[in-house]
């Protein structure tokens, strides 16, 4: 039997999880007429944004799939095609389970916390496996496609092409959606909060804030749909080059390594599987920790996968002991083999443990992630109790923390690097990110048990609900801003893997294919002595800083935006504050709307055009070798300083948002003190760096590798083929 | 005649200028008697701290004086010995200096401001010179001490390595001084404010303030003491390795690789005469710009430096067009001279074009900081109006603009990297930083002006003069904030260019060397393609995070000790807020200066340590190759990493701390308005940004990289040499 079927058939299993759960969301009740009509307006705002979003986006695709169609060929743009639409599908699916849930959890939460917990932590997994499954099928199918369909080669370029032009289409969605919803999210958020809590002194998800609903449709459409996307594009790009690199440098007839190329399938395949037997382990335990349960459906995804990745890595290699063949002993990376280096061939018992190293470094990641963000240590204690003494001290302790929480996650990528290398070279280290990538589905789900819980207490606040409605949705909420600190980290540690693993596509691709680039690849010159390497990497290292510039900008006018908009309607309608007029929230939801997209063009057009730009340029100065050299360098110092940026933002970000919920939890003299102002204003500076130039920075990353890569293949006339 | 001798001369000539120039100052009058004692308190506090900073400093560098002359024999301690003691030197006497020139500034502000002026920016230019002075003096003295009286070859290992070893001296005094005076002085700086003007509610300077003094001692030990050690640091290790560069390098017999060397030290030299004329083109013209008088010095020595590098270039080289030698062809980063690229060899003209870039590079980064930190353009103006929304969105935009102000400095640092490699290779660039720091004094001058009127306007505030005594010495403050931020972007450029200096040395060091380290250096591979290297790009690209984390800490833990200790004094003695009792300054000063001492020692450290851990673990798992392969990637990933994080903080806290002035200038509803405590929450947490965590990154920089040169020395056992 073709071994790629049962990926696919592990992907539709994914997708047949998501029907099945979605009815089982959907049958539950929702609520009365109050609560019914808010959620309405939220998922009526939520479809509005998507559809433009995604009208805009789409007039870019089509542009972008031409000029790949000319360049690449049709099967490329095809590739391209299909990874934006299922791309796209993913988030718009989830959004909308999403907006369902939510006051479905509401009205659960008003019998108990766990009943909260299941539909929130439901909802979260359909979006979770249908994030993974999609993502899944898309490879797979499309490797079926043009291996066993169009009999080619699976190591023929015209499949790395097409695998990487489906990477792009997946990713060029996912900086769009995650920087457009990005910025509606928190433009609504942080206007809402300065107009509401700050001016007029109202509560958060007060009825009468005309921003309100703005500000819960955000939480749909970027901590959801955005999210959706950027991991859907983490999982393309991770296993697509992961194949990529094996059609690339392992040795071998193509019979061998189409079947190594199967494998990365079937370990996300086996591991959606794993993930949703987590999801059912998921429940409040005797303690009735909610951080506790979500864990307890990850760690038990996380062990099962070890047995899961051994059975396939056995099914698909044989003995486990034999030579699998491995990269060939010429490569530059492997030139000097020492002492307990890799030495250019590996076992399949090799490559399992390397599988175990992207596993071990997930669940570090997340551990470190939890006590960087969580409220039961150091960090985000230290950042409420320096709250005390003012606004000024808690920034600055947050940004301490920010640029502190950077280190224990990037040892652990270097000891990742290293070990996986040492194990299986290059390939080991695309192993590695492929493990780490195949526990997609269950990050995602407890991700997007957030803004279902979010919203549902907005829900709650709007409709007038009982108050320990609303101390279950809180507290629910509550470990919602670690899960979403948690993913964060680990898409953007994936992307530490990741990038090698894309760089050494774009290296290897160079190597292969350099007669046709009319260069010789010895003459190009990656050492860091190259004054032109040293440009790439700064050029590159001022990417993410440029986009985080432009990220954080765009909030701050898009959420000015806001405050005029409510200024105005409590001004022009003075019974939006006695509660006698329902305010106008459809038109502050049309205006965040406008000025999200608006925002989010330019800066997600900069990862696009600088590898092109820097190219070219630098060949003009210093030739083609050098213009090569310096364009690969831009790809390492992309990831060099974005991994920095990534995770200070996310983390601090997630870190002051906690820290806020600490001193609301009543220390520090709780809510209403001088230090709970403090605390909300680390909260808001903490916002558009944790859910707009944060996360975004991910998938930014990825662009700028794949645009590389395509650069090669346009520039090589592969489009021929 | 001997040219050293000449650089030796000019650098006479500073010291010269100094004693001249202290006499004037110390010969204006000292105002009255209150004006007196509160200046004498400030002095006594600066001396206290100093004295113990530079104990405790001296303590250690005993320790590594001892392992230098251990490893590497007598003659390198000697050097560390002497760069240490005229760092120190350095900013001994400037220190002493600018607190004697503080009261003398406020008391010629009784009549004019260009009175004040003109003290305050002599105290400065006296400080300027002798940085600049000392540290040729040091290059210069020892350069000719160890060649014509030791009669060793300029480019003997003897000489490069002692070289390396004044480098470090001057390196380790500075990080320790940079970072204990921003400790201190902004720990006593945001303390004081806190509990000042936030919770006691009276103004800034005012003498019931228990911590006032200790914040104007601040200014002198941090901003004046500090800057100077990092500026004399900087100036010894840009001349140094260049020097060093051309010793490795260039081809020829010793005593013309001699005569190249010396070229740097002469264009320190005639530079310092043209920033000595400079300095008496300061003066207000008709417009009154206070700016405007500072650049005209400014202006008058980058163009008089012109002809005078021309000048000393033709001295020494004799035709221009002749060919210099130049550097070997067979070297890893001249093997593929391309279209319009360096060949190999270079002419006198090349060198000079090469000086111009430096020169132009200076030009456009003090250009491009005064329009991120001035207050005339749209970075603090729109910071100043986001003021308006609350603290959140006032921090929102600071680091937006932190952010964004990355991008035109390292544009123009690409540029020029490029275009003097172009003209004349590796050497071109070290040319062209050469060049960038022969400015030094003229910088320095500019800066060390800011604290003297920082101060001039607290005494006025302490010793009650006249309102518009404080209206003057603000002017001339104002100014201050910009001419700081512009010397740190002129220091962390030039560390741009600098690091790949030195990174160049440590590779050609490498290959010369390789058979005493024990490697073929064709097996050391520095390619981007070695995951060993992107190990190395990550823990390099680490350090300034981890180390600004520490410093934001730091500064966090000090302030808040102050905010407590004043609360003590104003609870213990309730005479104090009533004006009837002097606080206790000196128990504050104490406080302060124990903090800051404890809290700089263990991240001073973390540089002079990486590099030798991140070695020998890398040798242990992958071998020595690796090791100095992961080695050198370190040192690219600090410079890479570094620029961002400190352009940013520098950048970003003077456009913080000048909205707040620009709103107290009465835009946005002035002082005492929401808009302005925004401001001040702004400006509280820019301060640890650019005055502690910030400008020590570029100290940081270089100790990483000047430790993986000595480690190279010991492994090849030069002690014996």
């Amino acid at each position: 039997m073709n071994l790629i079927l049962i990926a696919i058939g592990c992907g539709l299993i994914a997708v047949l999880y998501g029907l099945f759960t979605s009815r089982q969301v959907l049958n539950a009740p929702a609520g009365n007429q109050r609560m019914i009509e808010v959620a309405g307006a939220i998922q009526e705002g939520a479809s509005a944004y998507l559809r433009r979003q995604y009208t805009t986006i789409g007039m870019v695709g089509v542009a972008v799939a031409i000029l790949v169609g000319i360049f690449l060929g049709p099967v490329q743009a095809a590739g391209f095609v299909l990874g934006s639409l299922l791309s796209g599908a993913a988030g718009f699916i989830g959004m909308n389970i999403s907006v369902r849930a939510n006051v479905r959890t509401a009205e659960a939460a008003r019998t108990s916390l766990q009943g909260g917990l299941t539909i929130a932590f439901r909802s979260g997994a359909i979006t979770g496996m249908l994030v993974a499954g999609l993502a899944l099928l898309a490879i797979s199918t499309f490797f079926y496609y043009l291996v066993d369909v169009r009999g080619l080669a699976p190591n023929d370029r015209g499949v790395t092409d097409a695998l990487v032009a489906l990477a792009f289409g997946a990713s060029l969605i996912s900086i769009f959606a995650r920087l457009g919803g990005g910025i509606f999210t928190k433009a609504a958020d942080v206007g809402a909060d300065l107009v509401g809590k700050v001016e007029a002194g109202i509560p958060e998800d007060d009825p009468r804030n005309p921003a309100v609903i703005a500000d819960n449709v955000g939480d749909n459409v970027g901590d959801c749909a955005g999210m959706a996307a950027d991991l859907f594009e983490t999982y393309v790009v991770t296993v697509g080059a992961t194949m990529v690199l094996i059609a690339l440098l392992v040795g071998g007839t193509p019979l061998h390594v189409g079947g190594l190329m199967t494998l990365p399938l079937l370990i996300g395949g086996v591991c959606i599987i794993t993930s949703i037997i987590g999801t059912y382990f998921v429940r409040l335990g005797k303690s009735g920790s909610i951080m506790g349960a979500l864990y307890k459906g990850f760690w038990v995804t996380a062990l099962l996968s070890v047995p899961a990745i051994y059975f396939v890595t056995q099914l698909v290699l044989g003995d486990l002991n034999a030579s699998v063949g491995g990269e060939p002993a010429g490569l530059d990376v492997g030139a000097q083999a020492k002492v307990g280096e890799f030495t250019g061939a590996f076992t399949g018992w090799d490559l399992f443990y390397s599988m175990l190293v992207g596993l071990a470094v997930t669940g570090l990641l997340v551990w470190i992630t939890e006590y960087y963000t969580g409220t039961s240590y150091r960090p985000v204690k230290s950042i409420a109790k320096s709250s005390q003494t003012g606004h000024g001290t808690n920034v600055i302790q947050g940004l301490a923390i920010s640029l502190e929480s950077t280190a224990l996650p990037t040892l652990v990528i270097c000891v990742g690097i290293i070990v996986s290398y040492q194990l299986a070279g290059l390939i080991g280290i695309a192993f590695a990110a492929t493990a780490m990538l195949a526990l997609a589905g269950m990050v995602v789900a407890l991700d997007a048990y957030g803004p279902v819980t979010d919203n549902a207490g907005g829900i709650a606040e709007m409709a007038g609900l009982e108050d320990d409605v609303r101390t279950r949705t809180d507290a629910l909420d509550a470990v919602g801003n670690t899960t979403k600190a948690v993913t964060k980290g680990y898409a953007i540690g994936s992307a530490g893997l990741g990038a090698l693993v894309l760089f050494a596509a774009y290296t290897t691709d160079l190597r292969t294919f350099a007669g046709d680039l009319g260069v010789a690849y010895a003459d190009i010159n990656f050492t860091l002595a190259n004054p032109y390497v040293i440009v790439g990497l700064l050029l590159g290292a001022l990417l993410p800083y440029l986009f985080g510039a432009m990220g954080m900008t765009a909030v701050g006018r898009a959420g000015g935006a806001v405050v005029e908009e409510v200024r105005g309607q409590f001004r022009d309608n003075p019974g939006i504050m006695e509660g006698s007029v329902r305010p106008n929230y459809a038109r502050t939801v049309d205006l965040v709307t406008r000025a999200a997209i608006k925002e989010m063009i330019i800066p997600s057009l900069l990862p696009v055009f600088t590898p092109i730009v820097v190219f070219f340029v630098i060949r003009m100065v210093a030739g083609t070798e050098n213009a090569f050299a310096s364009l690969g360098a831009v790809l390492i110092g992309v990831i060099v300083s974005g991994l920095f940026v990534a995770i200070s933002m996310t983390s601090g970000g997630g870190a002051w948002d906690n820290a806020k919920k600490y001193i609301e939890d009543g220390n520090y003299g709780g809510k209403g003190s001088e230090a709970h102002k403090a605390a909300v204003t680390g909260d808001t500076v903490g916002d558009p760096y944790k859910d707009t130039a944060g996360p975004a920075v991910n998938p930014m990353i990825k662009i700028t590798n794949i645009v590389a890569l395509l650069l090669l293949a346009a520039l090589a006339g592969h489009g021929a083929g």
